[in-house]
């Protein structure tokens, strides 16, 4: 019986690997480019670190995390989502210190795991890439952390997204808010469904992602944040509103956003994209937004910060069909061709002499007959094709075919190290 | 209380990951000069993947996995190693169909993971890069993967490596030396360890990596298979050394060198790093080998194959010693303090237009006290500083500070979307 690879995962292959590393190589810059640092924390972690960060209410505790009893007998789960391993480093590797330049900036790129059914465009293990900023509450962290996600999407070749926005407010607010939610749910409490009944215990904001055909009825008239914003949050949340204006950025107020997880406090957005041949509707494809009290609930010290996180999956999705030449075969510069006693050395050498030079250079290690070398240089989208054989090395010389044209040229040995002078010879 | 880490995991902080991306880079660039491509594998598998890969007594499947039983009653296991999940995948995704170019040369870098007593490098989530080639069996193939380890470790800045070599023949060769092995361990059974015992029975040649003192006072005189070679093992093992010799890459042939895992067929080979600051004694860094027979093991069709693998922790530790400019800080090109009413966007506008222009950016959130925002552009080892006050907005002009010597140039802001020329003026 042959092994399979474990339900909900998938192989990236070499055809398909390119444009991921293209894509994960704009993002690098990209965050470089603002001074964010990379960070990596574990795949996995103690569940706690998982169940403490997203709410015990939210749906990727209660449903989705990927969990399991070490050998040791600990209570393990692979990471569902990167803030959380993010904000248990900074606590417990102490960035908080004055030692590290504030606002703290920092990016992942990395692996992150969910335990559910197998559905498209839902794995086991999908990837997830984001940014965090610990240590700034003023609005124009928010806009940088905001701006950065939509010129990101700009760079990449993203068409058609729109920004929403909305704000969870402050403390005060939440409790009102979620006051509101109490009295507007508490009369329906029969017609829920049983997972709102519990929410509405535990976390009736949750109630507000419910995909439940049985709740869907009551969210159109449930009441909206925007309505219980005081002064202070008002005012944050419009001098937000105000920077993008003045920056020429389109967005769209959605007071139906809340986003799937517990620990957001102040603005929260998600970037959305509608294009028919992907999507029915207009699908999010990055989200995120402050989170002021999560450092604190991993025990640090009270600590502003804001991020975002992308899929990267559905990023690939709309990249796949909005900016095709990120997953075109760029081929390599030389394929060498050798056939013949005492090829093979003077084949290394050439192509490790043209590698340090730059060049992509593969060599046939099978040294079959010349006309299956020369189909696999075609087929590896070799520019040109130096073949040596016997001859070539007795004579020091080498012949360079161009593929494109059938154009040749040929050079004497000592050529080879200033091949891009000589190569150019051939464009004449 | 705290949530931490789990045991034998680390953080890899903001300060520390910029080498290991530069290391990454200088791997993947590498890589695609030489015309190997990506692959990713899952982060997990089944568990059978790699019991059937490593050999079931391989240290690392009788001692070392991460397995675990997931929600569904699958018996999992993180990977511990590289090569098995990228075999799997040969063969499942059918990568051996001819419309497939062969060989099929691929690399990965991924974290692997080893249920084990923590020590001083010992992790339980930790680093592998590899490269794996499929369908030659052509001794030009096993060179070119010894020259690509050798030329990658040269790239790198390594110093004082030792190639070490070995074969281990072909199946006549191995059934040969079993039997030797066996004729030799036998009279000694009541004096080997317990491992031991049980590996005479299934699998004698992983005596031979025994660690055990009792074991130990054995293998010196235990057979060596280099006396077993017939003369097509021998011929092909002398080839590729008659290569490496004319390529001028220097090697030990070293008898004692089996390695850790049951899948090796044909040469093997190891980089030994000798660096007294590091270690007391000699210690690879990598390994690999030829292994003809893993793609049948997974039910494929026979397809010869070589490949190598690097633990990525112990290359970073040398690197650290060896080639310290992988692991300096370069800084950014401008910080921008900004205070006053108004700034913001013209910072985040300007940030905006330099990074267009390629420089590494960063702006000041927090907009307090001028002297705090020059400090923070000095930590981050900013190059220049651009001030931005109400001033500076009204009359549309900026102040640019070289923070190595205090030199100052005062632009208009329309010389900004000419940065680099503008600049340059200050290097007068």
């Amino acid at each position: 019986m042959k092994v399979q690879k474990p339900k909900g995962t998938v192989d990236i292959l070499p055809d398909q690997s390119g444009s991921w590393e293209k894509v994960e190589q704009i993002l690098r810059d990209f965050f470089k480019q603002a001074n964010y640092r990379e960070i990596r924390t574990p795949s996995f972690e103690n569940y706690e670190v998982f169940s403490r960060s997203s709410g015990e209410t939210s749906d990727v505790v209660e449903k989705e995390m990927y969990d399991f009893n070490d050998k040791g007998g600990r209570h393990i789960a692979l990471r569902p989502e990167g803030t959380a391993g993010v904000v248990r480093a900074y606590v417990e590797d102490k960035l908080y210190a004055p030692e590290v330049v504030k606002p703290l900036n920092v990016y992942y790129i990395e692996s992150t795991f969910r335990y559910e059914r197998p559905q498209a465009g839902r794995q086991r293990e999908f990837h997830q890439i984001g940014i965090e900023s610990f240590g700034s509450d003023n609005p124009l962290a928010d806009v940088e952390t905001i701006v950065l996600a939509h010129d990101l999407l700009a760079k990449l070749g993203v068409k058609n997204y729109e920004l929403h926005l909305n704000t969870l407010g402050n403390e005060e607010v939440r409790q009102n808010y979620h006051d509101a939610l109490v009295n507007y749910f508490e009369p329906l409490r029969d017609q829920l469904s049983d997972d709102s009944k519990r929410r509405l215990e535990k976390n009736p904001l949750r109630i507000l992602d419910s995909k439940d055909e049985q709740d869907q009825q009551f969210l159109d008239d449930a009441p909206k944040i925007i309505d219980y914003l005081n002064d202070e949050a008002k005012e944050n949340f419009d001098k937000i509103l105000a920077i993008l204006d003045q920056l020429g950025i389109k967005y769209v107020i959605d007071n139906d956003l809340v986003r799937g997880l517990d620990y957001y406090t102040g603005v929260i957005f998600e970037f959305m994209v509608e294009d028919k041949s992907i999507w029915q509707s207009k699908s999010t494809i990055l989200g995120g937004g402050r989170y002021n009290h999560l450092v604190e609930e991993f025990d640090g010290p009270a600590t502003p910060a804001v991020g975002f996180g992308i899929g990267e999956e559905r990023l690939m999705l709309v990249l796949q069909k909005q900016n095709p030449a990120l997953f075109t075969d760029e081929g390599i510069d030389f394929f060498i061709t050798n056939i013949g006693e005492g090829t093979e050395i003077k084949t290394v050498e050439i192509a490790r002499a043209l590698r340090k030079q730059g060049f992509k250079v593969q060599y046939d290690v099978d040294q079959k007959k010349l006309k299956a070398q020369f189909k696999k240089a075609d087929r590896v989208h070799a520019k040109y094709v130096i073949t040596l054989g016997e001859k070539e090395v007795e004579n020091e010389t080498l012949n360079i075919k161009r593929l494109q044209d059938g154009k040749t040229l040929d050079l004497k040995f000592s050529d080879i190290e200033n091949m891009q002078e000589n190569i150019a010879k051939l464009e004449d």
